[in-house]
């Protein structure tokens, strides 16, 4: 079908820059744990893929895949790509699975370019959301807003839900979904930008800036006269033990990330919930969005449904340049974005 | 129906013996906390009952009850009788409820006598079982390890299952419970008697002296090769943290009792368990038996016909006499009783 001796006399030219784990962090990661190389890439055998990077995600979770230390996904290895949440164009294809101008979005390396199987990506529609979309709202985490919000916290109409990190990618995911299911939603969020952001432009009850308010819990009773019923929990820390003080009888605690522990060197102490749990017949659950992969369809469509009427708000930061993604990753743990952020890489068809 | 005045005449005469709370306890109770009181029981009116205790109940979660903190059952008041889960026979009634001679369960105060409007009390069947049998293995330990393990825990063949305060009430009926559902039992308790005994008489597959072991994480690997599925806790603490470093992709803990933190008189610290929730997608549940009320007589009906067919052992520890209330009480905090703990105030029919 193509012809191959010209592609690959093409390929052989392709320099391809690509991000490294050059180091574990210890505590904070820093610009030093990454290390950027320059390769020539080899040739394109049958089978294969050749993909071009057009978005790149940088999400908390990958902090914990930086240690070596088990955790629910595998460590990175030092030496060996990061990887990460990628859409990507096929720019040529010796496999029967995608034909070139394909779009894709996978677990994929920090690469300008990569040869794949084709195996585990999915194909993404151009033509139903901005492409970005894919890596966000309608991926992972708007999935995991999803299926953490409505599977673990099965908020009803009239109940109080509280969300933390309520402005980043899952957060306002989760908010707007309580919305719509008719409950009262409370955010905590770490600028007065996020907060008008919040109120304002995603319609959520209440929200606080957790950096500026003088007392915490105060702050949380007065949002939550009602007390909480659902908690959407993505930073652990003393916000969420401010939040557990207030817990209703039966309240359901869906645990997607604890971002205040995932730069510790030793185990976490704190506050124990176990007792909070018990006096208030209170679930608390883990989980990771890949719990929920046999229903990604379902949530996806019913996601894609709603951000076409209008009833999801999505918001993105978006970097320029593959060599952006160091830094947009460590912005993650700073607290400077608003929505979901991510790095654009290069345009579809370029 | 009855000659009133003749029984009132007898009633006058009937002195009451009745534990009050005298103090809160700060810390550990002490008998200090208890004051025996002697008193003239008054005239029973119509739609009443006079019941007098046969056997009366003393259980951890009692404790909570003794301090003025909101929690998940109301505090004692001071200078008001102790009360807790009492079973009584009925000696005279002016109420259409129940006859003479009926015997009755519910939750009633620590007194030889009292006088009871009927209302929430539950007949229990002699013929069924030993009547001390509706304060344990029928009655709430045995409900609480009931709804506990099966609605909370859904252990599966094959899984492993592991308790704390296995030798208490609750534990040992979880345990059983679980081997009856095929699954690899560990039980932790205190003593080498205890763990002989759950080992011997109850089947367990292991079980932990947590007092002698020299590393009880060591203890833990050692007994759950292959993880741990369920963890059925009754103590939180130590115990706890050192089961939750075992624990399999979702695993499922019921948060039972927490007695490590009753005496505490700041709220409890230590060990974070988000993370490990979150990094096993594992679902921690508090619960107290009376969420499950309505499906208590199905459990009853399941419990009376596994112990009728010699598939659920269940041991007392019996104390005599009304006046070993207190000690009794004291006596679950010091983990000196195997098997449920109660004291017998009087026979039936006496």
């Amino acid at each position: 079908m193509y012809p191959h001796s010209l592609t690959d006399l093409l390929y052989y030219k392709i320099m391809n820059k690509t991000y490294i784990l050059e180091s574990r962090p210890v505590g904070a990661p820093t610009t030093e744990n990454f290390k950027l190389t320059d390769t020539e890439l080899r040739d394109l055998q049958d089978g294969e893929v050749l993909l071009k990077a057009l978005y790149i995600s940088v999400d908390p979770y990958m902090r914990g895949r930086m240690s070596d230390a088990k955790s629910y996904v595998a460590p990175y290895e030092i030496g060996k790509p990061i990887v990460g949440g990628v859409v990507a164009e096929v720019v040529e294809s010796r496999s029967s699975l995608y034909p070139k101008g394909a779009v894709v979005i996978g677990g994929l390396p920090w690469q300008q370019y990569s040869i794949h199987s084709g195996q585990g990506l999915h194909r993404v529609d151009p033509d139903v959301a901005p492409l970005s979309y894919y890596l966000g709202i309608l991926g992972m985490p708007g999935q995991t807003a999803y299926f953490g919000l409505l599977h673990i916290g099965k908020p009803k109409a009239g109940e109080t839900v509280v969300v933390s990190g309520a402005a980043g990618a899952v957060g306002t995911v989760v908010g707007q979904l309580a919305k719509l299911k008719g409950c009262r939603v409370v955010g905590v969020a770490g600028s007065d930008e996020k907060v008008a952001y919040l109120k304002d432009q995603l319609g959520f009850d209440e929200a606080i800036n957790y950096k500026t308010t003088p007392d915490l819990n105060a702050a949380m009773a007065q949002a939550c006269p009602n007390g909480v019923d659902v908690y959407f929990d993505n930073v652990g820390g003393p916000i969420s033990d401010a939040v557990l003080l207030f817990i209703n009888k039966f309240a359901r605690i869906a645990i997607c990330g604890q971002i205040a522990y995932y730069n510790n060197t030793a185990p976490a102490t704190g506050m124990r919930v176990e007792p909070i749990l018990l006096k208030k017949s209170a679930l608390m659950k883990g989980f990771i969005v890949s719990d929920f992969a046999s229903e990604f369809g379902t949530a996806t469509k019913e996601l894609a449904t709603w951000v076409r009427e209008g009833k999801l708000q999505y918001q993105e930061t978006v970097k320029e340049g593959f060599e952006q993604l160091p830094e947009a990753f460590l912005g993650l743990f700073t607290g400077d974005n608003t929505g979901k952020l991510l790095v654009k890489v290069a345009d579809l068809g370029s």
